[in-house]
């Protein structure tokens, strides 16, 4: 399990008074960016220097209460399953000042060649930190 | 079924080049929107007049194409099912030039009464909107 | 004078109820994209087939009115300025139910080339346009 | 001067490869929240328990580097001016990594009856805070 800190935002919000569903999925999406930087593969230098890509190819996320600007939040991430190229993300969002999940969510994401854009085997060097954080394996 | 339009703009792509996944949500909620004004219904009178508002619960997607700036787009609404006080919408998203499904989405709507924020029934001059778009229905 | 439509969405509002002000330029930048794609240079071709691309170093916005979801807006563009490898580009916002003025906005473009990212003169065939547009000169 | 850090996230940039403009707005946004909830005042609450609320009424920035996710920010905020019923907030941008000032902003400030939404005097409690940020003042 990867852990990471974000705060919802003014820009996070609606006229609602509340969190714009989608944004929820920003805090999903920071995630595996913090995840994968603490790996040593950083987002700027895996769309510039490494032969893959992962791209999303499926999103979902519960929703189970209203999130307020000023609210800070831990987002775990697990890795659910890997696949030969593909692999899903879960996460779970907490409120930290009540400790209330507050959302769930859900990414699968497809492993591409970074000039053909066709799909490829997850290379060893990333299924190896994926592995470290699967469900059910401590990490 | 209720059919808008829309396109893909800089702010909703990314570093990789192409549509920043959860901005697919926006094609989604703006399609809601033009759907609720175009049954009477402004978001604005809606979240200010109205008794009742509602709001997302779940939300999910699929992304079956890497989409571009400048892509104009068609986002098919239908209502898939409609409960006691939730509903579901659905979203195909083509993309014209080529007239090609880029996109699906799902949305599952509860509603609230506007102050206590308590789930109520759908009320029923909704439940009549929704009903005109529910898939099977020709609408 | 350019002349381009667009709609306060609500992921352009924040808790607020009114736009988030960050979003008035998402507006000035989509009239960008609409002029440049309306003179038959799409935005995604220019950062993928032509030599120079042209980037913001300065914007700066005046707030004349709040703007609610759903507020159809009619954004006009002039050129107010063209120098050796920079312009300045003018925007007025008005909400079309009422004719009102509700924002202005100003930004300065650089012309880099595409792989070098220095400082290049404007193209000819891009200051032709610029001109065109040029406030003032009738267009 | 109050000082906060951000970080530029994938959906902060665009096609480009680069901070799309109109998000450096929103870590300019992001510290004024910060020093409001520094000094006790959170957006939540100042929106929904005060009597006055502060809107933007003016917005400019200039951009004097390119910025790329993952970019760790330092954003410095002081008030450089403060009237009967405005102020004016500065900011610059540091990139952390190579202490670079990578931007400026600065934004006005109108203070509203939360109700009416009639300009008012800024409130003194409110005013003593902004004091002990304005420029040429240590704070």
């Amino acid at each position: 399990m990867f852990v990471t800190q974000n705060k919802v935002r003014m820009h996070d919000t609606d006229m609602a008074g509340i969190l714009y569903f989608a944004r929820q999925f920003r805090f999903v999406h920071d995630a595996i960016e913090d995840f994968s930087e603490s790996e040593g593969l950083s987002f700027d230098d895996l769309f510039h220097k490494e032969h893959f890509v992962f791209v999303v190819v499926h999103a979902e996320a519960d929703y189970l209460a209203p999130l307020r600007v000023g609210d800070v939040l831990e987002v775990r991430l697990t890795i659910e399953s890997i696949g030969a190229s593909s692999f899903t993300a879960f996460f779970q969002i907490f409120r930290i000042k009540d400790n209330l999940l507050v959302g769930t969510a859900k990414t699968v994401h497809v492993t591409l060649d970074r000039e053909t854009r066709k799909k490829i085997p997850i290379p060893d060097s990333f299924r190896t930190i994926l592995a470290k954080h699967h469900a059910g394996v401590s990490g």
